[in-house]
C-alpha cells in the first residue's frame, strides 16, 4: 500500500463505488482505483458512508456486481483487520480439509490483544466462540494444537528465562528425537509461553544441536500434525519469512493459489507486507510483483498489485 | 456488604487506616470498621489516596500490622475484583497439591470479559500468562481441562442449538457410563460451549435420564478429575447453589478452612452473597453469620461478618 490518498471524501468515493456499480457491466477499473487506495479507517468511513448513503451494505453492492478471486479479494479487504482474520478462520474451517495455516498465522502472528479482537469479531458474526468451532472442526493432535493456539494470551513482556529456554529446548530436542512432536508437553511449550521466550528456546535448540528447530523438524516434513508445528515455529520465529515462503508456495504450485495469495496481502498490505517483498526478492531473484504479474490475471491481478503499491 | 458509607473522604480513610497502626499495637477495630464498609471503587481510592499521602501501598503497611487469616483476608478484599483473581489462581497453583476448586470458579463464573481481564491482571503481576502457569503446574487431564477453561471466551448471546444439546448430552451420558470423564469430547464441550447451550445440554441429560448430571456424575464421587468435572457443571450450571456448598464444606470441615471461606466471601460479598446466604439457611437451616460466628474467631470473625453485612 504505498500510494494512499491523503485528502478524500468517504460520500464521495461511496457514490463513485455505486456509480460503477450501474447500468450494464461494472466498472472494475473504477472500483480498483478507489478501493486500491484507502487505507483501513478510510475503508471503514466509506463504508460508513454508503450505509448511510443507500441504505445497504457496500459488501452486499460488491458481492452481487463482481465475482471469482477478484470478489473475494475485496471482500476481504474491505473488512475491519479483526473482523477479516474471523472470517480466515471461518473460512479456513469450512474447507473440505481444515487449512490450518491459516488458524496458525491469525492465531501466533497478532499481538495478543490483537488476537482477543479477533476473537469478539468472530463471536458477534458468528455467535459461537472461535475456540468453540475450531474444536468441533477439527480432531486429535491438530485440534489440541490449535484450540491452544486461538485460546492463548501470551505474556508479552520483556523478561526471559534463559535456564527455562534451555530445559524446553531440551523437552523440544527429544521430542523430534523420539517423532514425538504431539507430545503434550511440545503443544504446552508452543501454546503458552511468550513469543521472546520461545525464540530464546530456538536459539538454545541452535546452540546446542548446531542446527534450527525447523531444519531439526524437517524429518518429520510430511503434511499433518509434524508440519503444523512446524509453522508455529516459523509464524513465532520469523513471520516475514515464513509469509514469503507462503507466497512462493502459492505462486509457484500448479494453478495459482490465488486464495492464499489474497490472505497474505490483504492481511499485511498495511503491516509489514514491503519487508515481504524484500524477502521475496531477495529468495527468488525477481520481484513478488513480477511474479504475480505472471501467475495471475484480469480484475484480480490489477487489485493485488494496487494493494502492493503498484500504481494503476 | 448491606452497610457501604455514603458520602466518604478517601484522604481521612487512609490517614485513619494509617494512625491504626501507629505505635504500640494495631487497632484492628478501626481497619475493619472502614475496610469492612467500603465499596470497590470507594477501597480503590483509599488505596490511592494513601499512596499520595504517605508514598508507599496501603497494602505494605496492612501486611506488616496484620497476621494470620485476617491478614489474607484484608489483602484479597483490598485487591480490584482482577487483580484478586489472579491471585487466588496464582496461590491455587503454588499449593502443594493444586486446587483446582478456586480456578475453576473464577474460569468459569465471570463473563467472558472479566476473564479477559484476570488474564490481564494475572500477565501484569506475574509477567507471564495465566494458561501458561496453570499448564506447567499441572498434568494430565486436570491440565487439559484448566488450561482450557482458563484460556476460554464463551460465546454469550442467546443462541442455543437444542438438537446439539440433545447430541452431546449423548456424548456425556456415553462418558459417564464408560467412566471416561476425561475423554476428550468432554472436554472439548465443557470448555467451549456458551453457558446457556451448556444448561440446555444439562437440562437435556436430566430429560433423557431422568436424573442430573450431577447426580449421574455421583459415582465417580472420587477426588480428582472427575470431580474436577462435576465442579465446572456446578459452576455452569448453579454457581450460587455451588458456592453454598463450598461454604458448607468449608465451616464443616475439621478445624474450618478460612482460605476457602475468605475467597467466596471476598469474591461474592459486592455480588450476589445476599443469595447465597439465603440458599446456605435454607440448607442448614442456620445462618450464614451464625455458622461463622461460631467456627470462626477474633479480628478475622470481625471482619468476615462486617463483610457479610453485619454491624459491628
Amino acid at each position: 500500500m504505498a500510494s494512499v490518498v491523503v485528502s478524500f471524501s468517504p460520500v464521495e468515493d461511496a457514490e463513485a463505488l455505486w456509480g460503477a456499480c450501474q447500468g450494464w457491466g461494472t466498472d472494475e477499473k473504477a472500483i480498483i482505483s478507489i478501493l486500491g487506495h484507502r487505507n483501513a479507517a478510510q475503508r471503514r468511513e466509506i463504508r460508513q458512508a454508503y450505509h448511510h448513503l443507500y441504505h445497504e451494505d457496500l459488501l452486499n453492492l460488491l458481492q452481487s456486481e463482481l465475482s471469482g478471486d477478484f470478489e473475494k479479494a475485496v471482500y476481504l479487504w474491505i473488512l475491519d483487520p479483526a473482523d477479516r482474520d474471523a472470517v480466515l478462520v471461518n473460512a479456513a474451517l469450512k474447507k473440505p480439509s481444515v487449512d490450518y495455516r491459516a488458524i496458525i498465522e491469525i492465531s501466533c502472528i497478532p499481538s495478543a490483544e490483537e488476537l482477543l479482537e479477533v476473537r469478539r469479531a468472530y463471536r458477534i458474526r458468528y455467535k459461537r466462540s472461535m475456540e468453540e468451532d475450531v474444536a468441533s472442526h477439527t480432531i486429535g493432535d491438530v485440534r489440541k494444537l490449535l484450540v491452544a493456539l486461538v485460546s492463548s494470551y501470551r505474556y508479552e513482556g520483556d523478561e526471559v528465562d534463559l535456564q527455562l529456554a534451555e530445559s524446553e529446548a531440551g523437552i523440544l530436542r527429544d521430542a523430534i528425537k523420539d517423532k514425538a512432536l504431539n507430545h503434550e508437553e511440545v503443544i504446552r511449550i508452543l501454546t503458552t509461553r511468550s513469543k521472546l521466550q520461545l525464540r530464546a528456546t530456538f536459539n538454545s535448540f541452535k546452540d546446542e544441536n548446531g542446527t534450527s528447530i525447523t531444519k531439526g523438524m524437517h524429518n518429520a516434513k510430511h503434511e499433518g500434525f509434524p508440519s503444523a508445528v512446524r509453522a508455529v515455529v516459523r509464524c513465532i520465529n520469523n513471520h516475514k519469512k515464513y509469509y514469503e515462503k507462503v507466497l512462493r508456495n502459492a505462486i509457484e504450485k500448479f494453478g495459482t493459489d490465488e486464495d492464499v495469495i489474497t490472505r497474505v496481502i490483504a492481511t499485511r498490505a498495511e503491516k509489514d507486507m514491503k519487508e515481504i517483498k524484500d524477502l521475496y526478492y531477495k529468495r527468488n531473484s525477481v520481484t513478488l510483483d513480477q511474479a504475480l504479474m505472471k501467475e495471475t490475471s484480469g480484475d484480480y491481478k490489477a487489485f493485488v498489485l494496487a494493494l502492493l503499491g503498484n500504481q494503476d
